[in-house]
């Protein structure tokens, strides 16, 4: 994300005007799925984005939907292509996302976010509205989804999903910027009870199932991944969500690094991107823009145990391949080299 | 300490121009060891006074030399007594300890900082050279050590207990503050490499005995807990020395509850002022000066089965009694309240 809410202020509160606009099916919006004309835009660094790389590679949309990587930093204009040759996006042709939302018609003023699905034939945002995204990747997608893809939205569960996955925004997502950028002691402490709390009924719940709702990895637990992977590097020491590292809750430290070593999760990590960003753009909370070195990110290859737990990963579908060409992200032994 | 070199820069160099006057059983400097005559000034918060208090305690010197507790937080005038009544301290009759440092007739100048033993009788600081005063009151003050007090600097050790102790104070003492106060990522992440380093080695030292050097404690065990204890209520997230947290280091976390469930470690310990005092004061790294809610600190009285590596804490001495009326810190239980 960044660009919306991204500051301190006495009781953070994040801008939610997102665009509206959905690419479906049918097209009722005026932008129908269709392969080869959308660009996602996302940040490795970015939590909100790091979902739709997740679902984008459990569901095989890697063909049908390119992806356009941002830099980990930016000043205040946002995020920038500095990762490719001369800066620029080779498909969009553009050096600043701002551009492609500078190019819609109706000069949509929020802020420059990630993640944005591109329209490549007029190089205009079309949505940034990142929780509809992988909803309709689930649901809308479905005529490109490779073989084997699982159900991450299943309807059955829908109504579950949402629900935990509303709290895990409220308390969890959202939560560890209300600590962060909080500008006021007592700001602070509520969003760090609040969030303490909601992992602590997390820690409980995910004791005795492998799984948030039901059997099988959902979006529900896509949600809950991206901020628990960014806990200890991050939220821990510069967001001062510091009651305990993620490292030092067993159970939620378990089914994190389940996830973590399950295809579509760790492979989308790069930890060196998360911790650039913070640090080097929050500047106003971190005023030296000095990278912390650790924490050593090695645990997250241990064994977890959690198959003992039951629950099947993909469900009757099948885990995805290897990352497609282009899109890795340094393993863990690499960056211990 | 504070006032001497605790701001950011390129690489962060303490400045060690310290008063070298020093209180002595000859009185060769002009200010003999004297029961009633001193005051120590200090602050709960500074690791660099909190030697003295433990040091004090431990060798029963607080009938003969009264202390004077500044506040943990100030702003540029350095430490005051705002925890006395109408913010004076009731001995010296001053508010700030600046006014103490200002009556010496020579004008010293590299700022206000704590430990500092003040005369009385003239109301001007005597000394502030931290690495000095401990020894001292080891040496010179002898005649007033409590029965059974333990000796913490035996002659036959000497030697040995001032080469550790001086590598524990570049690397670790002082490396902390290296690592928070770098300016550069390069300069921080050299420091930090050399904290760890040191952690590690300490780590392997203390794995088969129970104090640092010889059987009993030690200055040097003193020296090192000042540090520890602060390890990861401030270091680790506001200094950035994150690799790991203290109590991610078996070894040196069992050493370190050893020394605090020790008569003169914990009960010298105040957390809420270490915490305000690193938060509040240090704006230029972290300028909202929230106070961070972490971590929990009950992990400091669980068991840490050290007994077991042999040694005796106070050789042929003994444990210091209660801490002295007024001198008491809140109790871990009754922070947890």
């Amino acid at each position: 994300m960044a660009g919306q809410g991204t500051y301190v202020e006495e009781s953070f509160e994040r801008d939610t005007r997102y665009i509206p606009t959905r690419i479906t099916a049918d097209g009722r919006d005026g932008f129908p799925v269709e392969a080869g004309r959308y660009r996602l835009a996302v940040s490795r660094a970015c939590p909100w984005a790091h979902r739709t790389t997740i679902v984008r590679r459990l569901l095989g949309l890697e063909t049908v939907l390119s992806m356009a990587v941002a830099g980990p930093t930016h000043d205040s204009d946002s995020w920038t292509f500095d990762l490719d040759p001369g800066g620029v996006d080779p498909v969009l042709g553009i050096a600043k996302l701002k551009d492609a939302y500078e190019a819609r018609p109706d000069g949509y003023k929020p802020g420059v976010t990630v993640p944005a699905i591109v329209d490549t034939t007029t190089g205009q945002v079309v949505t940034n509205d990142f929780a509809q995204i992988t909803l309709d990747f689930s649901t809308e997608w479905t005529a490109f989804h490779r073989d084997n893809a699982p159900d991450l939205y299943p309807e059955a569960l829908r109504a579950e999903i949402d629900e935990v996955a509303e709290l895990i925004y409220q308390d969890v997502n959202n939560g560890v910027y209300r600590c962060g950028f909080a500008g006021k002691q007592e700001s602070y402490e509520k969003a760090y009870d609040r969030l303490f709390a909601r992992l602590d009924w997390l820690e409980e719940r995910l004791a005795t199932q492998r799984y948030l709702v039901g059997e099988t990895i959902t979006e529900a637990d896509i949600r809950l991944f991206t901020t628990l992977v960014r806990f200890d590097a991050v939220y821990h020491g510069h967001f001062k969500c510091n009651r305990s590292k993620l490292s030092e809750m067993p159970v939620l430290w378990a089914y994190a690094r389940d996830l973590f070593q399950t295809p579509g999760f760790g492979d989308t990590v790069n930890f060196e991107h998360i911790k650039a960003h913070y640090y080097e753009v929050h500047t106003d909370i971190n005023p030296t823009a000095i990278v912390p070195k650790g924490p050593d990110p090695s645990g997250w290859l241990t064994e977890h145990g959690r198959e003992a737990l039951g629950g099947m990963p993909f469900g009757q579908g099948a885990p995805p391949g290897s990352v497609a060409a282009g899109e890795e992200v340094p393993s863990l032994e690499q960056d211990r080299g």
